[in-house]
């Protein structure tokens, strides 16, 4: 049986970092510039990165949230029946995570002093402003051999390994902390309590035709299943695995 | 030798044109979807478009322009010299072009009506907001077996035939009304007149290290060699090609 995926975050916070996430992983894959195209891809989600750094203090709730996680973690030493070696394992994880962050400039900054990014982000999110007469020096830049191109694009994205790393580990643990169940929604409708949680993991069959509209918070949260050719809610029963992750 | 190759409008018509143009490239290459992010400059770009249609009156612009260029050409019927077959040739070209833009919707007209297109837009400006919580509805599409959704952009897309390929000749006819000269920057730096020309062509040899920027308008322009290293203007002297295109 085929199924979409689908996550939802419950809270602000969250949200910004499943929306990092996603643009951390099209910046890596677009850094190969493997067709004519990539390079705009590359430089968007460094430029998206960039607004998302200025608008919110990523670094500092990063490092709170991994704090949380610590904590958390450090409770269950000498707990019987928790494998310990896995635990020292998952807490030296953290530690190295939290250090990297800690040391981590503030993120963006060697974006923000570099002259070349700095020119060609003023004109590159006007619709079409791409171009070789609105971006002469990035057209002079992609001329360069890809691997020249390679090895700027991963000096650029150094800076932001220890942002990459610390989120990776929290998303991971999070994601680990719920474990999925098979649900039923009646006539297109869920709802349920949370405990505290972060993030919900959907897995739904493909065969009803829907995609989930999601609401609520940590302790309380609504799906509501659309379909997907007529744009209305759907009536269906509709059986689906989520998965609540704290 | 190799040379980069750049072009510059001289007018905003023009800058238009040739935005437009580079887009419906990148709709055109994206298309195809062969790797997992290529629908995110898909929608980009179609999303670019559709600000660009809201912002100027392309259709009426470029139906005038293609009617000058016809003009033009009708003028030298019968002219000594000038191979006949090959002006008819390029005349039914021209009608053809501009008989099937006349007969076209309101550029971007379908696209407005087109439920999911409406829905997708409106967040996919955010910054990282492509997530799948973002757009729900979005994901659920591209979990279509790839010829679906290479199926859905060639149907989204025949709605702007008209336009491209209008834009096609009239630009092609344009770029060829200039022949292209062995120019020399002094201390880098070159201006000339032009007569009524729409663009300039540029092939400048790679080991100079430098990028054009250029201003000027339709009867008159100036180039300034910048050095891609430094930042600065360049103070070498320059041989390049030039093409002033009517």
């Amino acid at each position: 049986m085929t199924t979409h995926y689908f996550e939802h975050p419950l809270n602000e916070k969250t949200r910004m970092y499943l929306r990092v996430e996603s643009l951390l992983n099209q910046l890596h894959v677009s850094s190969q510039f493997t067709d004519e195209l990539q390079h705009l891809l590359f430089f968007r989600s460094l430029f998206d990165l960039l607004e998302i750094f200025e608008q919110i203090q990523l670094k500092s709730e990063l490092a709170k949230d991994i704090e949380k996680q610590r904590q958390t973690y450090r409770n269950w030493r000498n707990v019987e029946g928790v494998d310990q070696e896995m635990l020292d394992q998952i807490l030296s994880e953290v530690d190295q995570a939290y250090s990297e962050l800690m040391g981590a400039e503030r993120f963006g900054q060697s974006f923000k002093e570099d002259r070349f990014l700095s020119m060609i982000r003023q004109r590159f999110n006007l619709p079409g402003g791409a171009c070789c007469f609105d971006l002469p020096a990035l057209h002079h830049w992609l001329h360069r051999p890809v691997e020249r191109k390679i090895d700027d694009a991963s000096q650029w994205m150094r800076s932001l390994e220890p942002l990459a790393n610390a989120l990776e580990l929290w998303l991971k643990l999070t994601r680990e902390t719920g474990q999925f169940r098979a649900r039923q929604a009646q006539a297109g409708f869920f709802q349920s309590d949370a405990d505290e949680a972060n993030i919900l993991r959907l897995k739904i069959p493909v065969e009803y035709g829907v995609y989930p509209m999601i609401s609520g918070h940590k302790n309380r949260f609504a799906i509501k299943f659309m379909d997907f050719e007529s744009g209305q809610a759907s009536t269906q029963n509709i059986e689906f695995d989520l998965a609540v992750c704290g």
